[in-house]
């Protein structure tokens, strides 16, 4: 069924212990939407500026992403973001953001959008968040992503985001600062009180767990040994797991599971190259292949 | 088949933001040897000293725990450890430590015990493991565990023992230490071509790694809010693997992760209640319950 994406598109300059990237494709839509679009076709809504340069829009259609809701906004620039890994490749330091078009007017959702029924909202302002959520009512299922930047400055939105929504995905250390309980199970169920029938939190190199309404689970990451480029394996992890809850329409709490596998999968892919160059040469064989890899190695009886 | 372990005994007391316990039982035999008792009847080796409460020996005999290796040591003192565990309940900070028996000859080996084919070889003096290894000619399986410290100050007798195991078990921050690799995965790898045919990386609450000679695989560990005390979690995923290996005699990647399954789930009953008091009044059917709700809820095909 329909699935949106709302979210940031960027270029990205990245440092890391292997290699750097200089003016690279990068933004949380666009690495969900690509992600998702292995198991369900996706719409996306987002802007660039007018300096948006032709060569990083060729990736755009390389995989099934409905363009309809991408503004080039005349006058604005794209939003840019430099960062450093380190040398564990999971901490890293930004070494400097341009907002540019992400600190303008939200873009305009397509009419033709309104009925999606399966809406990711990346991580943004969560009164954007907000303003986007009403514009999906005919919505089966919208989770949110969001950040730390936004549990210590906007609080009182993002509650209200979460009573729209529900799920949430966030890192553990943001688990930690909305709820302060450290044990992220803990955390979890008191983010299910706060709205959502269902929380991922995400542990990076050490997997995700869900807590649901109906129960717990943890997933490990893929054992990957070739890391390139960490940037965008949450988002892509999301996308994953969104596509393949649009594609099955199975929100139980086994449902997420295998949805939470689906993106860890396409996850461990992304993170093999720079930017989105893994994903453009992948195909669904190659990640069902893994993705079996995987449940086997998760067969503990 | 046999299984042995051999390792400390003591007396701990826990500081811990879920409370306190004084003068409790503890060592890595003990908790091992318990755990592994659910699967398969374990010989102990280790020493006490003169000191040792009678009240404290009572948990040897509520497990299939053979104690003809158990030596009470006239005129020596018995190991003590006081910790305390912060906030986030996994990390930790050593109190003291008085080594008192451990600092002393080893306990000697029964002779009955000599045709054991499983062996594991607690946390100790890789010197002393050395020793203890060549008492067993027949083992089938030979596993050890070691610790930061003689990572740092015996680097050449592991090295040595690691030419005479079949399994290393670690933490991840000792598996960087050992190799310098960053990656878990990679530094599991320089560990086999240290010796071992595999290695299992302990991370606490995200889970462990193993990393075989004929693959990778990864589990979380089980979603565990109920934390009262993470002392002897290690030590009893040991002892549930290998208890799980001594009964089915499967040493294959598959045969090792649903052993570690078993060391997963029955770790996460122990950290329930302080020292050995879980896994006192823990059966089997319990285990096996949780084992397969862990199973179904890595259900991800």
């Amino acid at each position: 069924m329909s699935l949106i994406v709302t979210g940031s598109i960027g270029i990205d300059t990245i440092h890391a212990p292997t290699g750097n990237a200089d003016s690279v494709l990068g933004g949380s839509a666009i690495y969900f939407a690509a992600a998702a679009s292995f198991w369900s076709p996706v719409r996306l809504v987002g802007a660039v500026g007018e300096d948006f340069p032709a060569d990083l829009e060729k990736p755009f259609h390389a995989f099934d992403i409905d363009l309809e809701g991408l503004e080039k906004r005349a006058g604005s620039k794209t939003f840019r973001w430099t960062g450093k890994y380190l040398d564990n490749m999971n901490d890293r330091e930004t070494l400097s953001v341009e907002l540019n078009v992400l600190a303008e007017d939200l873009p305009p959702v397509p009419e033709a959008y309104r009925d999606s029924k399966y809406v990711f909202l990346a991580n943004t302002h969560p009164g954007g968040q907000i303003a986007l959520r009403s514009q999906f009512p005919e919505a089966k299922l919208v989770v949110a992503d969001t950040m730390d930047l936004w549990i210590e400055t906007e609080r009182a939105l993002l509650t209200d985001l979460l009573k729209q929504i529900d799920g949430l995905v966030l890192n553990d250390s943001e688990a930690f600062l909305l709820t302060e309980k450290r044990n992220p199970v803990t955390a979890g169920k008191h983010i299910l009180d706060m709205g959502p029938t269902f929380v991922v939190i995400k542990k990076g190199e050490h997997g995700a767990l869900l807590v649901h309404k109906d129960g717990v689970a943890a997933l490990p990451a893929y054992p990957a040994e070739n890391v390139v480029d960490p940037t965008g394996a949450g988002d892509t992890f999301g996308g994953g797991m969104m596509g393949y809850l649009a594609a099955t329409g199975d929100t139980s709490i086994g449902g997420l599971v295998k949805a939470m596998a689906a993106g860890t999968v396409v996850a461990s892919f992304n993170i093999e190259k720079f930017s989105l160059e893994r994903l453009l040469d992948l195909k669904r064989p190659d990640i069902d292949t893994r993705l079996n890899e995987y449940a086997d190695m998760l067969a503990v009886v």
